[in-house]
């Protein structure tokens, strides 16, 4: 698992004074770059450069709690399904100060090779990152 | 059924060149604030002043084919499921040139009293809106 | 002078409950985009196509009074000053039903080769549009 | 003066393949968040609890050179004037790795208190804010 947060910004909330629904899945892609981070040159050296890229196919939301501007967001990454081109991250976004989970995101993504736009194996590196936030198996999995 | 089209604005697409994930869930929105045009006042009136919003509890998106900029989005919105408190609405945004699926997104809301932050019942003119686009129920499921 | 109209929308307000400040930039640039339109393919086949694109080089904004959810925004666009290379928007944004005026954008472009990112001459086409919109010139500078 | 220092995002580049020029103005807003952050609950705390607020009057931005994904921007945020219910802050944004100048973004905002929707004089722990900020004098003005 590997975690950020930052402060809710003024511009991410909506009428109803609450963070905008659709902000929690740019959070997601937020979350990702994090999560790229450690590989030398992160997200943007990979698509960049290496022209490997992780498109989205699937995303579930759940959203329990809203956000508020003042709101610190504290959000958790981990790896719930690692296949050989393909991995679902989830995404926890919470209110840091109450610990409440404010929205749950799931975000299924291809290995692609964007030269050619189509799916590859994943590189080493790349999967070294996946395997290394991997979530744990359930005992009543194993 | 119903349909608006707009064209991808220049701002809508990402570093891979191809309309960020995360702004199909925007437009789902978009496409909701279109959905309550036919309320006197829209959704601002039926938020702002009647104190009715519908917020998101549950979000399911499909990826299908990218859209550029350049492309005119067509997006059509059905109500999927319809509860007495809860309403499931598909969107399907194709590229309307080639009639291709760009994405689907399944947004399940609940009517709520924004004054008492509480679910309510759907007021006669929303429900009466939700029954007059609901999906047709499949043969098989009759 | 050209003008379209459209409703504010949900997500474009901020924590202070009126549109974002950021905001009327990018509704110029939506202006931009709909200034270009009668042009074949409009402002996306001029970058990505033809490679012809106007970047920003000074932008000038006056504020004057808040727009919020629920508002009607007319903008309308018209060209102030037009060199050979460059030319200087002025888009004023209104909220429609009082006629006020909400904000006023200047947006100074440069024509530019976008393959060899050099300024360039406008394309006959692009000046004629700019001709078709020029502000008329005050009695007084005659 | 003020700086901090973040990468540019995914989706933050528009379809020229460099960051949208209306960004700069949220950057600017960005920075003038980060500017409030000494005081007890930041600008957030300003705005929602305290009522005091910084709506902006009149904005002037200068584009030097573009950035693009995978740069790291600096921002260095200063106050150019300071009148009693006035101030201009001055955003500049930097390339971080080159040093190169990107944009220079003047934000001039008005001191207001929210709740009645005018003017107000600073409350003394934001003027000395501004104070300490504040650009020093060009010796051929003094």
């Amino acid at each position: 698992m590997m975690a950020f947060e930052r402060p809710i910004r003024f511009e991410e909330v909506d009428a109803a004074h609450i963070v905008f629904f659709a902000r929690f899945l740019s959070y997601g892609h937020e979350a990702m770059e994090h999560f790229f981070s450690p590989l030398d040159g992160g997200y943007a050296r990979l698509t960049e450069t290496r022209r490997i890229g992780m498109p989205a196919v699937h995303v579930e939301m759940f959203f329990h709690s809203p956000l508020r501007y003042g709101d610190i967001m504290r959000v958790e990454t981990s790896v719930m399904l690692l296949g050989k081109r393909s991995a679902t991250f989830r995404y926890r976004m919470f209110q840091k100060e109450s610990g409440v989970l404010a929205a749950e995101v799931r975000h299924k993504v291809v290995c692609s090779d964007l030269a050619k736009i189509a799916s590859c194996d994943m590189p080493p590196d790349v999967r070294a990152l996946f395997e290394a936030h991997r979530e744990p198996v359930p005992v009543s999995e194993q």
